[in-house]
């Protein structure tokens, strides 16, 4: 907890959990009123919730934003918000049911008036969600802002944002929390297992499940580094003994991702969100349309229609879309012709200025891979919020898709190239492991070392500040500063690219590692770095993000398949073109092709045939969740036959 | 309703819905407990029905038995079983919702006591339902009966019905409704859309959705159909025109499937089927195991390894369906030898007995075929009972993959060898007609005329037998004579037989129709002859079955798309193997099947995008769904925010 806690309006101490950052010249009676929605009862349509400004600190004064406010409730108002959520606990009995204040002492961990029940995580998401579902009631605009406009049962926080009247929302670090978590994740010298339920305790579900993926994957390679290791010692020039290695490659990408769906939904049940109904979404704030009615929830809305969204994703986005795939093969064969003309150049006069040329196209290539990759996906994120989405969930989606395809194509259209087009194993195998190895340590650099530095300069900048002005015998900094150093923190903007960059990982070593068996080794190498970099810039480098209670992967799981199946097709072909396979077929190609497809099929449909009998979920929490549903169906008509006996009673 | 009705113990007078014939030896103390316990109030653990042994008849007494019972309920009992069940209904407001007693009158069509409320299916499937969840208390054995245990909790009637004592349990007739039904369905001359919901009425959602189905594919037949006749009048011999036909058939039997999820949607959404949750299965009558307790309701109930279930399927099951595909290949082998060898000794020596030996091979293979199509169904059913399924619905699953394996082996085999290794398309626009037009004629003549011909034997020596005794003023027979008529009439084993009939048809247009474009014109003219047959011999030959609240066609989608991913790769290969796509490619064959295999993973690819973006649930329904959800999580939200105001107010 934090060490110091505000007094609220009413006098009574409160635990600060979120900040909510206004615009500095934000008016006052806008202010006055939101504090007042933010502080009133429920029954009067209010959030219930303590609010308090934030004193300034010690900075220089003119250029501090007074308007930050900091966000905190009772212990009763939490517990009820969390039931409201749904969230589900761990009872005394072992089983995780949905919370309810009624039966709160059936829960483990809960004592007295509930203090510790709640994460910090928790909390705040509580308070989160509360702030989000603040409705308008008779407003029909912000006050001193008529072109803020509101209708009953508008958001009010999504409207403050959408209008820029609310800079920013987070949620407040824990310091005391962070150090014990940071300890225990990175700072340990001794390899162990991610701190997972720690993770979850204090980032949230999302997050806690990234970083398992992280794990498991980096385990579910050890077997092919393992066999890597002898084949790159013993075999390394001779790459037509790769035909186990794909069949093995095939079976385990098909195999893992199976047992990683096992593991996602074990995790998910013992936190509670596996079984959690889902809140109805609201739509994204930077969605708009002529106002009307939600005919689900039959709440004013601003509606739009479907086909109009179809036209713009099918008439404007995919074109768009694939015409970039074009240029990017365009770019691609222009790649090729560059470097086979610089080998000509060097054939013909083989000096030190000629050999420097060869590495020119390569150079020039990766730099405008990484230039396209960089504008594609400010395009991308132009035309799908252009596409107008609804929920934020389908933004997301169309805006993976869009950014996935790409990128794959960026990444692997030249290997496919080489592999299938020029035939070219040994130049296969350098440009795999060029890429890997370039990609792992840009990677490295651009995502925690840069930020990081830059953070570091700036906090040095603060604390300096604040040091010059007066000496503090603790060394803790006062929640004043403390709230405006992480308001001042970058941003977390959520686990996408995290995700993008294990997919390619992936693809390197379930597409092509049969020719470069080392690249497992790589990934796992850039597996063990990536989880230190990853948690060092969760906790040091970035505002604390809110949790996101999910319950898997999302539409990474399905993006993963996928690779899997072009995993497939790729090695088989793989395997159809090495001397090995094809001594068997002295005289007849056409007979090579056509063993090749068949037992692509065959692997094809075996491959479905094995997602359809490993079970997603593990038996024995099937049962649980079944008994769960049993039991609320039991007492449902136990509770019918009392009200009947009963009816029968008054009757008679 | 029924002309008579009985008058049951307490003296009041009830409409018989189900028969329950016991054993014509059957102890009297076993009959007076199961009598006691059916009729005992709920609360002390019967099921409150009412029941009456059946009067004996006109016919030959000592013939007859005499342990016949009809079960019938009082109006109240049946809706409250039918809040039990979770049975939806439409609503005054348009709406589908739960059935619950206490906002019955919130319910459309609910008039006074509730009569014509509930179909007589319904009622019927409520009497089963209460039936089957009748358990034993402490009794631990059936009185009379020392080898038909009894533990608390298990079934009583699945005991009787599994030690042989239950001779049948069935739903009777009614014949009134029976005769409009009939009128509208199969008796009317004008070609009509089918009475769907009168079927759904009468027979339950499973049946109609079979009914449904079956007159979807009909239409989704007709372009092909309309399209087939211009081939097959101007192009005959012409079948290398055969690549557009190919094409169509890929996209058509992609999107006629997904269309279908959306129909059968909506229809269950209508019948209330979609959104109800399944109750617990108990676990099938001939399962059996160490007693134990069930880790989900809790109860006493035989337990079986999981483990041991799958070493009995993996180990003896699987080996012997692929030795019964092996054989199936062995058989069709031999069938092309003979056939060579009568064709050899036919051009030696073509007189007119060498012409006939030229029809025996294709003769003996077709008798061999159905042969072992009935044999292996025997061994079939035989495994899959004793892999020992806890559940009806696993072992229906385990059963119909088996079944469906085969056939399509035992069917398709001999049309792919001539396809893909003969590569002989005449012949196989011989054998595709001569399969298609043979199995139509025998399946009518076995699935209706002969179970009918049977039955009118049966009949008329029932009612000659009556009227020789005395002679009625009216033309209906009494209730004691209908009962005893229906409970010799042969048991409906279910929609499975239909369901592979048009599998199998699905599969001859799908996979080779481009060779023989009059296929789906065959199919359409099956199918409209099926449709009345099919009706017919719900109406006449069988029992009426209970009702299944199906909410979609299960596992048999499931098939149909597994068909029409092999349909893909068919019609690919078929395209490539064609004159006109071959001169395209003069010289290099390996360049030709490059190129189809390309197309065909193309054309999968697309097929599964295309899966992914028609929604299986059409939207309005979705929003129908949401709102029902919506409008429950907001009535317990403001269910507890009373509950919480009222707390208050008691503590102050």
């Amino acid at each position: 907890m934090l060490q110091e806690s505000s007094v609220d309006s009413s006098g009574s101490r409160f635990a600060p959990l979120v900040v909510l950052e206004l615009a500095s010249d934000t008016k006052e009676e806008a202010i006055a009123w939101l504090l007042s929605r933010i502080r009133d009862r429920q029954q009067n349509g209010g959030a219930e919730l303590l609010v308090e400004q934030l004193g300034p600190g010690i900075g220089l004064e003119e250029k501090e934003n007074p308007n930050m406010f900091l966000v905190g409730a009772s212990m009763q108002r939490l517990l009820c918000g969390a039931e409201d959520l749904g969230l589900f606990k761990e009872c005394t009995d072992g089983s995780m049911r949905a919370f309810t204040f009624a039966s709160k002492h059936n829960f483990k961990d809960f004592k007295g008036d509930g203090d510790g029940f709640l994460s910090m995580a928790e909390c705040q998401y509580v308070i989160k969600h509360e702030l989000d579902t603040l409705r308008a009631k008779e407003e029909t605009n912000v006050p001193g802002y008529s072109h803020a406009k509101l209708y009953p049962g508008k958001s009010i926080i999504r409207r403050l944002l959408s209008k820029g009247i609310l800079i920013q929302m987070f949620p407040l670090h824990e310091n005391e929390e962070l150090k014990r978590l940071s300890f225990s994740w990175y700072k340990k010298v001794k390899v162990s297992l991610q701190p997972l339920d720690d993770i979850r305790h204090y980032y949230g579900e999302g997050q806690a499940l990234y970083f398992g993926f992280l794990e498991y994957f980096t385990f579910a390679l050890m077997p092919m580094a393992l066999i890597g290791v002898p084949y790159y010692l013993f075999d390394w020039e001779d790459y037509d003994k790769y035909v186990v290695f794909a069949v093995f490659n095939l079976i385990w990408c098909t195999v893992i991702l199976e047992l990683w769906k096992r593991r996602s939904a074990s995790l998910a049940y013992y936190w509670g969100t596996l079984c959690r109904k889902k809140a109805f979404e609201e739509p994204r704030p930077g969605f708009h349309g002529v106002l009307g009615h939600n005919p689900v929830t039959g709440r004013a809305e601003p509606i739009y229609p479907t086909s109009k969204r179809h036209l713009r994703v099918y008439l404007v986005s995919l074109p768009f879309v694939l015409l970039c795939l074009y240029l990017s093969l365009y770019i691609m064969m222009i790649y090729f012709q560059m470097e086979g003309w610089a080998l000509s150049i060097y054939d013909e006069n083989p000096t030190f200025w000629t050999h420097i040329l060869l590495f020119i196209p390569s150079i020039i290539y990766a730099v405008v891979i990484e230039a396209m990759n960089l504008i594609y996906r400010y395009a991308a994120e132009f035309l799908t919020e252009w596409e107008n989405h609804r929920l934020e969930s389908s933004y997301q989606n169309h805006l993976v898709l869009k950014v996935l395809v790409f990128n794959f194509f960026n990444c692997f259209a030249s290997l496919f190239y080489i592999a299938f087009v020029m035939q070219d194993m040994e130049l296969l195998r350098q440009s795999l492991a060029t890429l890997l190895i370039t990609s792992q340590i840009l990677n490295q650099f651009m995502e925690a070392f840069l930020p990081y530095w830059l953070q570091r300069r700036r906090n040095k900048k603060m604390i300096r500040k604040i040091q010059k002005r007066r000496l503090y015998e603790e060394k803790e900094l006062p929640l004043v500063e403390q709230v405006r150093l992480e308001a001042d923190m970058s941003t977390y903007l959520g686990t996408f690219d995290d995700y993008l960059e294990l997919f390619l990982l992936f693809g390197y070593v379930s597409l092509f590692s049969c020719v470069f068996p080392l690249a497992a080794v790589l990934v796992v190498l850039n597996n063990i770095t990536e989880v230190y970099s990853d948690a060092f810039k969760m906790c040091r480098v970035f505002k604390r993000p809110f949790a996101d209670p999910a319950a898997n992967i999302g539409v990474w799981q399905l993006a993963f398949e996928a690779m899997s199946v072009i995993a497939v097709v790729t090695n088989c072909a793989l395997i159809g073109m090495s001397p090995q396979v094809r001594s068997y077929f002295p005289e007849s190609e056409t007979q090579l092709i056509l063993c090749t497809v068949a037992a692509e099929h065959v692997l094809l449909g075996f491959k479905f045939i094995l997602t359809f009998l490993i079970q997603d979920v593990p038996k024995h929490i099937q049962d649980k969740l079944a008994r769960l549903e049993f039991e609320s169906l039991e007492a449902l008509k136990k509770k019918k036959m009392l009200e009947a006996s009963q009816l029968s009673k008054t009757v008679q």
